[in-house]
């Protein structure tokens, strides 16, 4: 086990009605709030009638910026910013999923920063000071309720980029799995690929000897195996949609990837396609995830793979270590499309012409992935095998 | 899975060389602390001596109470509070294992009420302030470095009670492993059955839907069965070691049992044994661990014994629940015997005569377990079966 430092100072009030504890939690911060959301979802679930009845009856003044889109982009981003100098806010209040939490922390980060916005996304290291944040969760799927990081995009520049600190972890969350009662199906879907796809970049690292960390993050993968596909049958499934909404926090808090080597693969990779295509991300985590498996399966990272289908895909354990790997990728590919999730690239838009240059960028600081890191020539395989 | 509010403020330094970071951190809170341990084998091993001269060239200014017992005891507590109340202490920093800690916290909330000690162990609602905490880890087993509960004993009334505050939990904790190479067979053994026992408290709980929390709670389990024996193997084993280590403190941090009903049951039947007989803990809680098993086993819970040996004990699912359930318990039984841990009360000095009596004690708030809640006559029941 390597070296760490953990600190998960995120507060969470997790279960059906724990949004009445807003307005208390809100007043330990101030009295003038930011409220982002995205595209009205909360206005037609009751949940922004709630909040906004809440807010009122304790006098916290607040301003909106609604409309973050799905792949929240830096000119939001500065929106919010100016509102926030013009009134003074206290506190971001994000009421929505990973999209609209990203674009609240990054608002709030760049509230104390002189330069433009996008400054502070391509280099972290700018942030000195982060406005207090806080959440509201209605989608399982980017943890960035209970995490440091956030994904912002710039449309003209077909730039996706991640960045973080930690004084952007919320100082607490709401998570009432109620909220997602309403998510359709396809995003019940992506949202699930999306916390799978956090547990693996934690899980298939060059690290061995984190035993602890492994079993926990098959944890959460059987929590996703066992919950997705129910919860998007039976939408208002509680068992379903609490399991999902608890197992998106902890995917990602630090909690499976402390002690570990991290590097992460997929996400670079899908990062790029989202960044030119405005794909969902948790399908494009899906359609890369078991192309990525395949290709690095090798001598070397057999054993990881194997240990995967015996304790995640319940394989007998007595068999060739080749055939049970394969049989686990084969496995997580099925487990997608039962979630009707597209296989291919083609599918959702995405041709030949700019593989290459995609690849180029996902490896623009390096080798990316810990269990075997590859290179943009390997990612260029990737993306081509998952056309 | 049952509402829950989650707050784990604990910063966690782990590895090896952590404590480097004590001094930095300790100024956080003052310059003055009390330094808290118990019978000296940090002088042996080389531990005191690196953070004395950390707080010497930090010029931290620092008091001592040494020899904390096993069962801490609230005459040290008593000691404790008048030396931080005549030096004014700004921390109280204990190294050591769990009896150290939780009597350094109880230290800390004693300091700012004016009544007896005494009185916040009985009594945890009279605790309002507390002196900030710290701790260097010795021992994997109590999981105190991470959470806001202290067991403290008074001999003379053979009473041994559990307190607790969020105050108490400890503002940071070093958790080095190679502190822990130094400690002998029979205490590994001990600190391994207790990090089960808190696993086993958590998870036979009557709430049925809380999937996500089951399933990290056998990663522990596993974490215990996969790494107990081998650390008494080979003591200066970091892997095994490491993952102990960290377990503990999971095992108890509130990771295993937010969303869940809790009422530990064999925790409380082991503190009456101590109380009394001044045993060690884990060496109780595993004596009476299987016969508690074995006695609750019914058509209720058969399924979750079974639940347990499938995916703890890797027993194949296809067979008859009872069966499973039965196997399940003795490996349990076994795991704690390949420990050398004793199997019988009779084998620690514990006899008839008292058993009534502490039995009676132990169910003193009401009937104690989740699963299946039992009152004193099943207790006295499974303390005759553990003779």
């Amino acid at each position: 086990m390597l070296n760490f430092d953990y600190s998960i100072p995120t507060k969470v009030f997790f279960g059906k009605g724990k949004v009445s504890v807003l307005p208390e939690q809100i007043k330990e911060y101030g009295s003038k709030v930011l409220l982002v959301y995205g595209g009205g979802s909360i206005k037609r679930n009751g949940l922004y009638d709630d909040i906004v009845k809440g807010l009122k009856t304790n006098s916290i003044e607040f301003w909106e910026l609604s409309g973050v889109e799905p792949n929240p982009r830096i000119t939001t981003v500065r929106k919010g910013v100016e509102i926030c100098r013009e009134n003074k806010i206290d506190l971001v209040l994000a009421v929505g999923g990973g999209s609209t939490i990203d674009c609240a922390k990054v608002i709030a980060g760049a509230f104390y920063y002189e330069g433009d916005a996008w400054d502070i996304v391509k280099n972290p290291s700018k942030i000195s000071k982060v406005l207090p944040i806080a959440t509201v969760l209605t989608l399982a799927a980017t943890g960035s309720e209970m995490d440091v990081f956030a994904v912002i995009t710039d449309v003209d520049a077909n730039e996706k980029l991640g960045t973080g600190h930690p004084d952007m972890a919320p100082r607490f969350s709401v998570l009432d799995p109620t909220y997602t009662f309403s998510v359709p199906q396809n995003q019940t879907a992506a949202g699930t690929a999306d916390i799978m796809s956090h547990t693996f970049e934690a899980y298939f690292s060059s690290t061995k000897e984190a035993f602890l960390q492994d079993r926990m993050a098959e944890a959460i993968l059987k929590t996703c195996i066992n919950y997705g596909r129910k919860a998007m049958e039976e939408p208002e499934n509680y068992e379903a949609r609490s399991n999902l909404m608890w197992a998106s926090s902890l995917a990602i808090n630090g909690l499976l990837s402390f002690g570990k080597d991290k590097n992460w693969v997929v996400h670079p990779m899908e990062h790029e396609l989202s960044a030119y295509y405005d794909i969902t991300h948790g399908v494009g985590l899906a359609i890369l995830t078991p192309n990525w498996m395949k290709y690095i399966l090798d001598d070397n990272t057999v054993e990881k793979f194997a240990e995967f289908g015996v304790n995640v895909w319940d394989i007998p354990r007595d068999g060739d270590k080749y055939v049970i790997a394969n049989t686990a990728i084969a496995k997580t590919r099925e487990y997608f499309v039962s979630l009707g999730i597209p296989t291919k690239l083609s599918e959702v838009g995405i041709g030949e012409d700019k593989l290459e240059e995609m690849a180029k960028k996902s490896v623009r600081h390096g080798k990316i992935g810990s269990l075997k890191p590859i290179d943009h020539e390997d990612v260029l395989n990737i993306f081509k095998a998952s056309l």
